[in-house]
């Protein structure tokens, strides 16, 4: 960390703040310049609030050197990770799978109808939603614990790993049998429940937070990893933003950027991120294009009344045409 | 809810959407203008999920008529609420109160010597972060248990009610006898947390997210009503914006707003909001005039190093000055 | 536009609001529902001005029915516009251009090279900055009327059409052989420079504002129509947001968008958005995935030192190898 | 302007930075750490591009040390600066003044009688549009020329000096009787004509883009003191977030911050912000109390309808209200 003293301030305070830092168990390297004066922290500089030192009114600015995700960090693990889902799936290094399923978990025929024809179209996951996170107290919360048996059927019908979200660590007994835990958006930084997932071996598919910036994301993923889970999946699904024709903005300069700070395995979820069936093509191919390790789409069946085809949801068909076109632009771009 | 059906749209998917309408147990109103169809639900729209139905292909716009919150709101609660923390302490209503306390609980000496002095301040409650929430998973986390007996101390000492931050449902038989608990910004979607805090008949000091609009906000006090626990205090913190000077930006005229919305009291914490303690007395003559029902700052004492000077928390005699400043805009306003 | 009486408003208020409506030659269809009256405008209601009612003490909500931008909407122009720029090269409608060169235009020598090997590439059109937007008043604002002659000898060695940006109105005469007129996205919203563009037949390359919306793009692309100058390429360069590894935020799922809101070719830069090379290529495979009509990126030769081999611009090879992967994925998606 | 440099760049590489760097006049102060190499420039840093050096695939960040703005700079002028406008009005150096008029001019009638009005309870400049700025060119774009006339009666009529908006420097003519002319929010970073003011010796009233942060705000005002204009008053008028019951977010932390960065004098504007009348009043206060050298409020006679009563408008009865409350207010906080 550099700490950059403003101009003019009293020799007194700034030798407070040294002395403070060293009572840190730090070193300080002072440059005194024309203008300023500038602190080098020597040692493990994460010890000091940065928030804190900025605040100072000697502070001009404070400048972190060192990323403070380091098992996340690619720079201490240059490799990208692979993640094994089981029954033969894995995510990253080099592999591409598409996660695929309903919103939210209905009913058995439901589930497996989906199931079956999204694996016929490629997919290797199966997702589903049992817990909703519900902005209203007084909307749907999903089927819990029977949508989690559903989604185990589905699975053992056509042998396709399952990922669902939790909302509660008290839940973690339920998902023994589910092969990827999903964090949702809005518990990126629901911390107690990351400590959890940290003690588990679970593989977790964090998605990102809907303001959350890509440092946030990856300082919640070393949360995980602090406990000695290494098997993350970072999601980009949308950021909010100004924009109101979509529902969120999806940042798809994520994948590179995340992929270059981290090892770990990116995938985007173009369906929550626009929040219309027809924006998902484009966006699953734009995703793929930018070097995505997999995609995680909406896919309803939902024959009696044509509702959600114009909604968040693909039909399987629509699913089908996507999933062709997406691994045809992979080959041609030669992976 | 209204829902504009784009013009030139296949009757056929009309009907379907009318139907699944209907099949929700709503009643369809509909009004065929020169350019286009207009849909009026009747019924509790609050079935319908508006995003779900924006997202199809033939709806132009939706337009939620209703306030989403019922308990929250203040049309069908026209009084203010006055919520009783006990030891003669109220908050809402007309009364104006100042939270005052560390940012983090050290020692029975610190937190008993400031609650000490910001009472003979003026102060009504003491706050003190007990379990902290931190972005990083190597930061100082709290002295947890630990410090809520520090705290409880300190209430002894001062007959001041404490209010001190809760991130994991679990951990509520700690908070037995603590006055108001305290729900982060980031925790302020965990609807698990909220819905548990909802059973209970605590004070809950509810602070708004860092990207969270006021709907949102009023939406997860609704969470907690709708349990069965009236007793709800709103904050706000300072939202996320692109200014990079102050660590947040606090958005003042949240306090009318939220005020007209709802009857519930709303405090502001204008130290966690700028980040820095030389603008907290500006920010919390503002907040007064701006009409909220209480200030939450932060105070430290720190003789052996001043560092925190000019950081966040204010010193004893800085508080002194921004209570008494405080007290006396108010008293000029007529409040 | 629809409006949202709230429950319990005073008559008389309502009716004022009606009169008024009606003064200014609009109809009102009144309807009066179990909670609210809603309130109809019938005839031109872009003559009412939606934030003036919106804050109404009597108005729950407005809702706009007809989006106000007509030129540029698709729905009265279903067809893609095609824009002729003139030399052969013609945007939208399906072809797919690449706008390629110096970031500013810097000598004869340097903006030959770069024109001479983008064309070989397989760009189609020079870009190169001569009038350079500044934040700072001591910063290098670009050649200006020498830039423009210099781009205009590229031309001529290479035929490709120029586009270069124009930041004054009263600087048009020099823009005289230039072939597209781009306007930046600080002055998106600079009305009266759009106003004297649409006196022109000039094409106009249009960049989306760094937080502006869709909407507002559109809106801005409308003052140029009604001018009379149809000829307009919409530009995505990236959003502000809270992201701060990438300068900006490249919002793709725009291009579906703008394309199904607009009869606009729509172009997608790159290289300003993320501010490193290095995502050049992944964003620019990502944007031609998502359907843009062409992509504008920035070039360099600066073999005296090769600082800028890992900021914002390309090297030739780089962009040769952009450019080769760019066609061959749009050959495989069969476009 | 400190670089850090990453761990294990190529040598060769970082040696081009710095003899890059030294080529453009800067010398560089190399200082190699455990784990990073840091560049401390040593000259005016201002000439080198941050953004281009932060895409540098070697560097980890990039730090200003210095603020980019210097004549605004309080710095280099701790003093307030006093703008004189003339009819012994003066803003900045503890003076407070309340701005009043209506949105726009509409005939002599109107504005005299609002000049009058706001006048006696206690404006001592009034403001209102001639020229608008609206983002639909189908929308009433202002009186112009004869607005501006209409103005210089009311101040013929009154004595108070007058403000209006420029949209193009070409008008510029028209404003020559103008007191202080007005940079609306759109225009804050439109180059062109903020160097055209600042060739003038006018007061020029500078409002803060929607989405612009104080920086830059400050930097628009230096690009107009580098011509030789120093009669700057910043103007903080709602910035855009994700709120959507307000219209804007005051942010009045940016009050004490301006002030603290800078020696101009810095007022609010309530009424755009909110855009809802009955929230001027408080935000008026809060702005007051905040330390703001003054207010610009709209007000409208319009007894014909009482439509705008609800809207962003006071009427002169509200204004007075507002405007007996904030000096009561400021005499109690002893100003």
């Amino acid at each position: 960390m550099i700490i950059v003293i403003k101009q003019n301030s009293k020799e007194q305070q700034v030798e407070n703040l040294i002395s403070w830092i060293k009572n840190q168990g730090l070193g300080v390297h002072v440059s005194k310049g024309e203008y300023n004066t500038i602190l080098g922290l020597i040692g493990d500089a994460n010890k000091i609030d940065a928030d804190l030192v900025s605040g100072l009114e000697i502070v001009e600015g404070v400048k972190k050197i060192s990323e403070p995700f380091k098992q996340a960090n690619r720079k201490f693990h240059p490799d990208d990770s692979v993640i094994d889902i089981g029954n033969g799936v894995k995510i990253g290094g080099g592999s591409f799978n598409i996660i695929a399923g309903p919103c939210s978990v209905e009913s058995e025929n439901q589930v497996c109808e989906i199931a079956k024809s999204v694996k016929a179209s490629g997919a290797t996951m199966l997702r589903g939603g049992a817990f909703k996170p519900r902005t209203s107290p007084y909307d749907f919360q999903g089927l819990k614990a029977e949508g989690i048996e559903l989604l185990l059927e589905a699975k053992k019908l056509t042998g396709m790993p399952i990922v669902t979200e939790i909302m509660n660590a008290n839940h973690l007994p339920l998902f023994e049998h589910v092969d990827v835990i999903q964090v949702g958006a809005r518990n990126m930084q629901n911390f107690e429940l990351l400590k959890e997932l940290g003690k588990t071996q679970k593989p977790i598919l964090l998605k990102r937070g809907l303001a959350n910036t890509m440092k946030e994301l990856l300082m919640s993923a070393e949360y995980i990893m602090a406990g000695g889970n290494e098997n993350i999946i970072l999601c980009e699904r949308g950021i909010r933003t100004f924009e109101t024709y979509t529902r969120n903005t999806l940042d798809l300069s994520a994948v590179p950027m995340l992929k270059e700070l981290s090892h770990l395995p990116v995938v985007v979820d173009p369906s929550h991120a626009t929040g219309m069936s027809r924006l998902v093509k484009p966006m699953a191919l734009a995703a793929a294009a930018a070097g995505a390790d997999g995609l995680m789409i909406e896919v309803h069946n939902d024959p009696a009344h044509a509702l959600c085809d114009g909604a968040q949801s693909l039909t399987p068909a629509q699913f089908d045409d996507v999933a062709k076109s997406v691994f045809a632009m992979k080959k041609a771009l030669g992976e």
